[in-house]
C-alpha cells in the first residue's frame, strides 16, 4: 500500500512485516477515526486544523517504520545480534496504528469533559482485548501477537528502547503529531526535524545484553533534542491552549454538565449512556463519533431548558465564552466568585457560564530522557543542555477564567487575579 | 480578524471593506460549511483531504482579496478612474466567502447522486435570498447589496473581469481549490503559482470605458497560465478521478438508489425527504451535513433489506467496488451488460452493484479565455500558446467499470472493452 | 558522511559502496567544482540561482543512492538474483558524482563559446583518465573500477538500465538539475516528482537475462513521466531561456571573440591557452574557474582596445544586450543584416554586437523512453500519453535578437520577422 | 522590477520609492555583492550554502519594503499623520540594499582576519561616501538624501523605530539572513515566521508626538519574538559556529598570517595591500573578493615557503584543521601549550598550525529589546518571557582547540580542560 501526505510526503507499507498495518487500515474500529478530529475543537481557531485520528494513526505508523529502519540501523554498528525480532516490528508497526484507537468524539476535548470511564486508554485497551474485526487480524498472526501489541501500545517490551517507541518522549506518537497539527494550523515553523532527530540517536549497549539505551549524540543530536522540547512548548502555547479554542472548550463543558443534570435529553442511546457515565459496550462507543455529538447538541439547540439551549445554540453557532488572564497564582476561587456575581446579576448560571482554566505545561512532562553522549562519556540531558536546564525550572502556565462576552465586559474591573489585557 | 492557513499562511481580513467576511465567518449558515468535506471521499484514498467547504470559503475570499488589490494596481497604471468602488469590493468579497454555500453531504458526490433538486448552485441562491443570519448581514450594508453579491456568485457585474472573478476562468474558487486540494493530497507539486498567475495580469482598456479586459502578459504569463491548466488537469487525473475514490462513490450511488427504491428508511425527515426528492425547507436542509449522512448510512447497515445493509456496511468499512478500464471508445452499454450477467450469478443485483463511469475532461472547459498581449499585440490565448492547443485537442476520459472485487475477478475476460490492467 | 541540502533534506553516504563518494569529494578536482556556478549567468535574472556544480554533484548522487535503492526492490520483486554488483552500485555512485567534472567557467555558457575542445564531456573524460587524485580513489577500488566508471559517465553498462541511469532520460543528472535549478531559481512549483517517479518504476524482465528494461507503471506513473517533461520544459522556458539570461550570454560572446581577435590579452596563460582554442594540460585546465574567468575581463575592461574594454564593462556591470522576438521561421540573415545596419550607425561592429539566438527544444529530446505498463500489457510512451504525443508535434523555438538598447530603440521598426513586443 | 527569490519568493520593486533600489542594483559596487559568499567558508560543512551577499542584499530590501508596509498600518491605526515621509521610505529601502556593501573577500571570515581597517562597517562608510556609481544614485534624489541613507545604516534617524530597523533588533538585515542561512543550508525548520512577526508588532505612542516605540503584542507576539531569538541561537550553534566551518577558518586565519609574516606574497597589489594592513583605496578594494582570494591561495600552493605552501593547499583541497572540545571555563593558554608541544615534535609550527576558538553567544546580545503590551500594560520583555529570561543568564560558549589531525591524534589526551569527543 502506497499512500500520499501532506505531512510525510509518500508513505508506503509494502514489506511483509508492514502488512499488518494494510489489513488494520480496513477495520471498522480503525475507519471510525476518521470521524474523530485530531484536535477538538482547534479548528474554530485554526480553520486548516481539520484532520483526523486516523490521518495520525498512519502517519504514527509511518514514523514507526523509520523508527525501526534506524534501529537496525544502530544495531548493526553496535555489531550485536538484532535484538528486534520480525514479529518484534511487526508488533510495533500494529500497535503505532492502533495506540488511539479508543478515542472518541472530539478526542481529548470530550474525555477531559466525560471522566475517567471515557479516558481513551481505557477504551483503546477494551477494543483491543475485544472479539472484533481489528483484534481477528491480530489473531491471525498467532498467539501472543495481540498480548505484545497490547503491551507496546502500553509501553512494555523486553527491549527497553521499543518499550518506549508508542508512547515515551521522542515516541512515533508524538513526532507524528507535533508534525502535523503545526502543519495543518499554519504553524508551520516548528523546530521538529524528524530526519535529523532519527539520525541523532545512538544506543548506548546494556551490560545485560537487552538491546542498547537510547541516547542521542552531542554532536548532532543536542539541537535535534532541545528542537523537539522547544516544538512541544511552541505547540501548547500557540494551539492547544489557544484562548478561543478553550473557550470552546468551556462552552462544550457547560452544555456537558447541564445535560448531565438534566439526566434525559434527547439523542442516541450510546451517547446518552456515556454522558451519564453509565457503562458502555465497545459496540455502542464505536457508535460514537464527531458526528454524532454535533448532530445532538445541534438538537438540543431547540431544546425546552433554556441554560441547554443557550449553549448548544453558542456552540453551533460559535459564540464562545470569552476570557480574561489570571496571574500565575492568582487565586482561582476568588476569580470565579467575583465574574459569578456578575453572571448571576445578568441572569447566567454560574456553574455552566463561568469556569476557570488553569494548565501548567512542563517542557519535560513524563520524559524518561535520553542521555546525551559525546565519544565514550555519557552526560544526562539536563547537565549536557542549558536549554532545556533554564526551560525546565518553571512551567508554562496557562491560567484564564471564561464567560460570555456581556459578562467580561462588566466583570473586568472586578475580578481579583487579572493581568494585562 | 488574522487567521492562519496551511495553504496560504498568514490571511488577513481587517480593512474596512473585508469587515463583512468576519461577520458571515460567525453565521450559522457559514459554520455549517465546517462539516461538509471538500473532496467528498477522496479521503478514502489520500487520507490527508479531509479538509472542508469551510477552509476552502476562506482560501477564496483571501485570494479574492489579493486578486482585488491586484486589480487596483491595473487600474492604476491604466491610467483610469478605478472601476471597482469601494462597495463592489464588499461584494466581491462576500460573495468569494458565499460561493458555495450551498453545497451539500459530501459536497459534489452526493449532489450528482440526489438529481437537479440537489444542486449546490440552486441552493446557494435560496440560501442567499432567505431571511436568515446570512442575508442580515448583507442587508446591514444597505438595499442592492445583497443583489450585488448574488449577482457576483453568478457571474453577473457591470465590471467584466469582476463578473467572472468568483465563477470564471481564473476565479478565486478554482486558484482556492487547486491549491488546497493538491496541498492536503499531498500531491504537492503543481505548476500552479498564485503569485505569479496575479502578477502577470493586465487589463487591456475597453473602449466603452467600463474597465478593462483581464489579459495576461506574454512575457511573464503565457507559462503561468499554461500551469494553471496543467494543474486542473493534474488534479483530475490524480485526484478527482481517483478510482479508488470513484470506487467508493459508485458504492455510495448504489446504496442511494437502493435508498430511494425502498422509500421508507430510517433517518431524520430531512434526509428522507432530500432522498425521495421531495421539496426542502431551507431549515431542513441547513440540517444536513456529513455527519448526518455516515450517521444514517451506519445506521442503514443493520437495515432489514440486505441490498441496502450489504452496501452501507461496504461503504463504512471500505469495502468499496473495484474497477477495470474501458477504451475510450468502448461500449458502456456491452461491457456493463458482460459484467451485470457475472454479477447476477453471484447473486449480485446489478442495479445497485454495477456501474460504468464515464467522465471526460476538456483541458479549457468552460474556459473564457483571456488574450494574451506583447506590447500593444492582443492574441488568443490558443494561438499564443502551442501547449494549451495541443491539449485542447483532444478531451482526457476517464472510463471505467466497478463492480464488486468478486464480480471483477470473474468478470474480467469477459467485458469487452477492457484495456490494460 | 552526513549532510544537509537544502533540495533533497538529509542526504547520507554511510553504506560500504558509499564510502568512494566521501573519499571523492575531497580531492582537488571535485572541490573545484565549487567554483564553477551550475547556471553561468542565471543569477543575473535570479539572484537566488548561484548554486555551483559541486552542490549539484553531491545532489546527482544522492539521487543515484535512492535510484539504487529502488532497483534493488524491483530486482526482489522480479525474483531474479540481483543484477546490480555491490562493485557495480559503487562504480554508479562513484559515476554520479564525477559525471560533471569537466565543466569549465561558467558551465555550458562558456562551452558553447569555445569550441568543441572546451566540450566538458572531453575534459571529464581526459579528468578521468589522467594520473591524479580522483583517479587514485578509482584505482584503489581494484583493476577494472575506474574503467567502470567511465563507461557509466558515458552511457555503457551490461546492464541496460544502469547504462543509462547516469545519462539518459531519467538519469539523476537530470533528476536532480531540474530539482535543483528550480528551487534555487524561486521557480519553485515544478510538476517534478522525484519519489513518485522512483515509485513508479518498474522492471520489465528481458528474456536473455540481462536484468529488466525500465518501465512506468500505467497507473501511478504516467502522471509522473508527463510531470517530468512538462517540469524540463517549463525550465527550458523560464530560465535556461531567460532573455536577461541569454542578453549577459550574447555579451559573453562579443568579448570573447573579440579577445580571441586581438590574440594576446592580459590574464592567467591557461586562460590565454584555452580562448585561442591552443590544447591544454589537464593542470592548465584545472585552474581555470568562474573566479578566474570574471577577473580577467574585469581587468580587461580597462584594456586599450575600445570594443574589448565596453564588453568586459558590461559585462562586469551587467549593461546586457536587449533583444526583440522573433517569428518562429523568421529569417535570421535578415534580422542581424537590419540590426547591424543600425549598430554600425551608432558605431558598434556588429561582429561583436549584434547576434541572433535560436534554439529549439524538443520535449522528448534524446530520450530512450520507457515504456508503460498496464498489468502485462506493455505499451509506448506515445502511445500512452496523450500529452506528450501533442507536446512531442513541435519544438519549442526560443527565437531572439540580440543588440545594444540604443540599437534595439532605433532597429526595432526595421528588422523584418519581429513578433509583439 | 519583479524578481523571484528562493526565499521571499516573488520580490517586487515597482513603487516610486522603491526605484532607487532597481537603480542602485546595476551599480558595480553592488554587483561586486554577487562575488561575494554570504557566510564565508560555511559551505565547505553545507554544500547548499553558496549565496552571496547580493542574494541577501536584495531580501534586505524585500524585508524592508514589507517593513515599511506594517509601519504604515501601524501608524494609521495610531491615528496620527504618517511619520515615515516618502523620502524616509525611499531612504529606507536604499539603505537597507545598501547596508552590506563595505564586505570583503569571504564576509565575516576575512574581516576577523585582517584586522580594524579592513571591518565592513567602514568600507560601507567609505564607499557610500565616496563620489562613484551609488553615490551618483543617491545624489540624484537630492541634497540630503546620501545622508540619511548612511545614517540609517548606521542607526540614526529622528523616527526611532526607522532608526533600528537597518541594524536593530528586528532588522531587516537579520529577518533575512536568519531565514536564507537556515534555507541554503538546509536546517529548514527555524522557528523564525516572519508573516507573523510583523504582524504582532505594534507602535505605542510616544508622548513627544516622534512617532513610536515599537513593541509586540503579547497574545500574538511573545511566541514571534521568542522564535526570534531561537533562531538566531540555533543557527549559531549549527551553522555559524560549526566545527568544521571554524576548522576552516583557523587553517585561512594561519596562512593569512604567514602571509603577512613573510611580507611579500605574489598576488594582486590590492590583496597584498590588504593583507600588508596598508591603506587601500576604495578602487583597489572593490577589485577584492572571493575569487580573487581564491586565485590567490590556490597559487601560493606552489609558493617556496612551506609553511605558506602547505597551509595553502589545506585550504584548497579541504584538508582542515580538526578540533577537540574545551571545557567553557578551561584555561586556553594551558590548552594551546600542550597542543603546540605535540605540533612541534611533528614539525608544524604552532604559530600557524594550533589556535584556540572561543566566542560567547549571548541570545539577547546587542538586543534594545521592544517592550511587550497587553491591553494598555507595558512590559518588560524579559519580565513577560520566561524562556527568553531563562536564556539570557548565561551565554552559548563555543570552546575548541584546532589543529592538524595527526596532532590532535597524539595530543587528544594531554590537552587540559578537554571535554568529551
Amino acid at each position: 500500500m502506497i499512500l500520499r501526505d501532506p505531512v510525510h510526503g509518500l508513505v508506503r507499507f509494502t514489506a511483509p512485516h508492514e502488512r499488518v498495518v494494510v489489513e488494520l487500515l480496513d477495520t471498522p474500529e480503525v475507519q471510525r477515526l476518521r470521524r474523530i478530529r485530531m484536535l477538538g475543537l482547534a479548528s474554530l481557531a485554526f480553520p486548516g486544523a481539520e484532520h483526523s485520528r486516523f490521518a495520525h494513526a498512519v502517519g504514527a505508523a509511518h514514523v514507526m517504520k523509520r523508527y525501526l529502519a534506524r534501529m537496525a540501523e544502530l544495531e548493526g554498528a553496535l555489531g550485536s545480534a538484532a535484538t528486534i525480532a520480525p514479529e518484534d516490528a511487526e508488533a510495533a508497526m500494529a500497535a503505532a496504528l492502533l495506540h488511539d484507537l479508543g478515542h472518541g468524539p472530539l478526542s481529548h476535548t470530550f474525555e477531559a469533559l466525560a471522566g475517567p470511564a471515557a479516558r481513551h486508554e481505557h477504551w483503546t485497551r477494551r477494543l483491543l482485548e475485544r472479539d472484533g474485526p481489528v483484534r481477528a487480524v491480530l489473531d491471525r498472526r498467532g498467539p501472543g501477537f495481540a498480548g505484545r501489541v497490547v503491551g507496546l501500545v502500553f509501553g512494555r517490551h523486553p527491549v527497553a528502547h521499543l518499550a518506549r517507541s508508542v508512547s515515551g518522549t521522542f515516541d512515533v506518537d508524538r513526532l507524528d503529531y507535533l508534525l502535523r497539527d503545526a502543519y495543518m494550523t499554519g504553524t508551520r515553523y516548528g523546530l521538529l526535524d524528524v530526519d535529523w532527530l532519527l539520525q541523532s540517536l545512538r544506543l548506548v549497549p546494556r551490560p545485560d545484553g537487552t538491546g542498547g539505551d537510547l541516547a542521542v549524540d552531542d554532536e548532532k543530536g543536542l539541537s535535534a533534542v532541545e528542537g523537539y522540547f522547544l516544538a512541544r512548548l511552541s505547540m501548547y502555547r500557540q494551539v492547544y491552549l489557544h484562548k478561543a479554542v478553550r473557550g470552546a472548550e468551556m462552552v462544550l463543558g457547560g452544555l456537558v454538565r447541564r445535560a448531565r443534570a438534566l439526566g434525559d435529553v434527547p439523542g442516541p442511546p450510546a451517547l446518552r449512556a456515556f454522558l451519564a457515565g453509565e457503562p458502555l459496550t465497545c459496540e455502542a462507543y464505536l457508535s460514537l463519533d464527531d458526528g454524532v455529538l454535533a448532530t445532538a447538541i445541534a438538537a438540543w439547540a431547540g431544546h425546552d431548558d433554556p441554560i441547554l439551549a443557550d449553549l448548544s445554540a453558542r456552540f453551533r453557532d460559535r459564540r464562545l465564552f470569552k476570557s480574561l488572564p489570571l496571574a500565575d497564582d492568582a487565586d482561582p476561587e476568588a476569580a470565579r466568585a467575583a465574574a459569578a456575581d456578575v453572571a448571576q446579576a445578568q441572569g447566567f448560571d454560574p456553574t455552566y457560564y463561568v469556569a476557570v482554566d488553569r494548565v501548567a505545561v512542563h517542557v519535560l512532562e513524563g520524559a524518561e530522557l535520553p542521555c546525551v553522549v559525546r565519544g565514550a562519556v555519557r552526560q544526562d540531558l539536563l547537565e549536557a543542555s542549558q536549554l532545556l536546564r533554564s526551560l525546565s525550572q518553571r512551567p508554562f502556565v496557562h491560567h484564564r477564567i471564561y464567560m460570555p462576552e456581556t459578562v467580561r465586559a462588566a466583570a473586568r474591573e472586578r475580578i481579583p487575579g487579572v493581568v494585562g489585557g
